[in-house]
């Protein structure tokens, strides 16, 4: 998408071959940093610190860190030729990546696809080149299912606008589920760009997410690309929906359990809450790497991740032109910083996915092996795990 | 309350009998600064910009700065002498002083008490010595108000302390319904320093309350009292209540219509619902200035304030020493910042009063002139108006 009218994604291999360009999120909207990536231990810490953010992100990110792994270790004392060492090293980098967050599905899944592909390759240098083309697939893949998510929810936002009478359709999001949550266009955006692209009068409330305000990047890549919005504070989204101010919640997911539960930001629940009490609609963009068969129960099983304190306790902005952490609270202050929760299938209107618009009910049968009637535009990229 | 083991209450009549002192809350918990009002402008200032905040302590800072207009207008010429002139003047600032806030009933409650209470003195020192003798005992009133609201509550958590089979009693709060927000005591807190006071085992999760952070108030004077506490983000309640994490939710009220729908800090009505889908027991503390029987429906009838966006944009923090604003969106950000929600009478399980613990269906009876055998150990205020 747009920053400052020029097209960027949010990860690609640099030219040389030998390292990955990012966005150092962490900047954002205040300053667009790109920032070279050259081992896989960088690639964890950009994962862990959030220099990426964002389950399809940190699933591409993953998947090129498991490329920076493989250069690495061709280059270790016996490295090109001793495959089980390399192997074995590489397993091990894998775990690594694999542990740097806990919630997002897409990081396992993204793993799991670079281990088969790599065991898959006989030589070392044909390891490298499996991992590199396994990366660059995963990112392409994401950028077209989020296209493909785009447009089956800018057919849900035609079908409100018509019964709106046409009028403006506000949609009230949270966190960011934008492009710069994925590699290219995001899931919620998606839709948001795909409608703007259609013609839809669209006004979008921004929650800012707190404690890390992701609401400042959502608003920033919306208004870069042209999509009216307006900032609310976390509190305020019932508010604005007991007053008929929102047609339809869309948010994104972390992962999305079998039954249809909804890992997402911390708050997502209870925008949900606000959309069942007042009979507005509420959607989650799901692309299926994001959706989980194995964990039966969302609410149960799901593992939420705990984050430090300091960011509840402090908050990063601009002043003077610089970027600077401000405490918010006295000394001493004890916080908890749940960084996600589940909200219940119960809750959720549909599923947004890159196959169609479907009901927890319909998500296994649509996401996963099985033929269904509905599979649309593009192949299910869950086969390549088999 | 105490801060750093000395006894202070947010409002008094300075030495001087010329001027009011007030802690200056914006500087809070980073500093203890004790602001003097000498003019009714000031006070309004004061009102409006958030020196004080907090229904009760509005309503007391109002009768304290008609109290400084009867002083400012008997200094005029002719001020001491010619009566109707002054009341001229006064009625307007008394006009003044009740729009400098919309949405707190104590504010036009107070008002309305001094507008008696002036209009019943003959002379203009009469007229002075009833608006010094109206604005003492208003904050007299709310002392003792808030510390019978404390008992009654505290007896809500022995209840739920014994049915947790006497462990750790988890309540959640929103805002600061603390001894900062009323004269001493508070109205949350109140319940909560009581309950602490009689052995009761407590935990408090204390919501950080964007956009203005009053959380960061509550964590510090239950801290400064000896109150364990948590601080979450607005986003966190819905997950902890989800995971049995609380076994009450108690809110203060700016205003409560005579349905039982209750006006308090924007985010309030999330927490209600999180409440509900969770089976955890969600209380208003309303002390009875805060109810309105004039307003018949909460939701539709009680005017929201929307405040300046820079609220949201910005934030104050402390940075070496120094309390510094940063702005966390990008130039050219828009925001909306609803300062209220209302939350439906449905949603509360009871109300923590001064007279007592009722239904909203009992509302009305038990704040009203109408006898009622539950009230309790106190006249009925509102008699004063009449």
């Amino acid at each position: 998408m747009l920053i400052d009218g020029t097209h960027y994604r949010t990860i690609r291999p640099a030219d040389d071959a030998e390292s990955v360009e990012i966005i150092d999120q962490r900047r954002l909207p205040f300053a667009v940093e790109i920032e070279r990536i050259r081992t896989y231990h960088e690639m964890i810490a950009a994962i862990h610190d959030m220099h990426v953010r964002g389950a399809p992100l940190i699933g591409a990110s993953a998947a090129y860190g498991v490329y920076l792994a493989c250069l690495e270790f061709s280059r270790d004392e016996r490295g090109a030729t001793d495959t089980a060492l390399f192997d074995q090293k590489l397993e091990r980098a894998m775990q690594e990546l694999d542990a740097a967050r806990p919630t997002a599905v897409n990081l396992r899944w993204a793993i799991e696809r670079q281990r088969t592909a790599t065991a898959a390759a006989r030589t070392v240098a044909d390891k490298i080149n499996a991992a590199r083309a396994t990366a660059d697939a995963i990112a392409e893949d994401d950028v077209a299912m989020c296209a493909a998510l785009g447009r089956h929810g800018a057919e849900v936002l035609a079908t409100v606008c018509e019964s709106n009478g046409g009028r403006v359709v506000n949609v009230l999001t949270h966190c960011n589920a934008g492009w710069l949550a994925t590699v290219d266009h995001g899931t919620v955006t998606a839709v948001l760009y795909e409608a703007a692209a259609r013609g839809i009068p669209l006004h979008v409330w921004v929650d800012e997410t707190r404690p890390r305000n992701q609401g400042s990047l959502t608003s920033w890549e919306l208004s870069q690309n042209g999509v009216e919005n307006t900032v609310l504070c976390d509190n305020a989204g019932g508010h604005v929906m007991q007053h008929g101010m929102v047609d339809a919640v869309i948010v994104g997911t972390d992962r999305t359990a079998r039954n249809g539960d909804v890992a997402n930001k911390i708050g997502t629940y209870l925008k949900a809450l606000a959309a069942r009490d007042n009979d507005v609609p509420f959607y989650v963009a799901l692309p299926s790497p994001s959706f989980d068969p194995r964990i039966e129960n969302g609410l149960k099983e799901i593992p939420i991740e705990q984050r430090d304190p300091s960011e509840v306790l402090t908050i990063r902005g601009a002043r003077d032109g610089r970027i600077e952490t401000v405490t918010l609270f006295a000394p001493g202050t004890r916080a908890a910083n749940y960084a996600f929760d589940v909200t219940p299938a119960r809750l959720v209107t549909g599923y947004i996915t890159e196959k169609g618009v479907f009901t927890a009910e319909e998500l296994e049968h649509a996401l996963t092996d099985r033929p269904s009637a509905k599979i649309g535009d593009r192949r299910d990229m869950r086969r390549n795990d088999q």
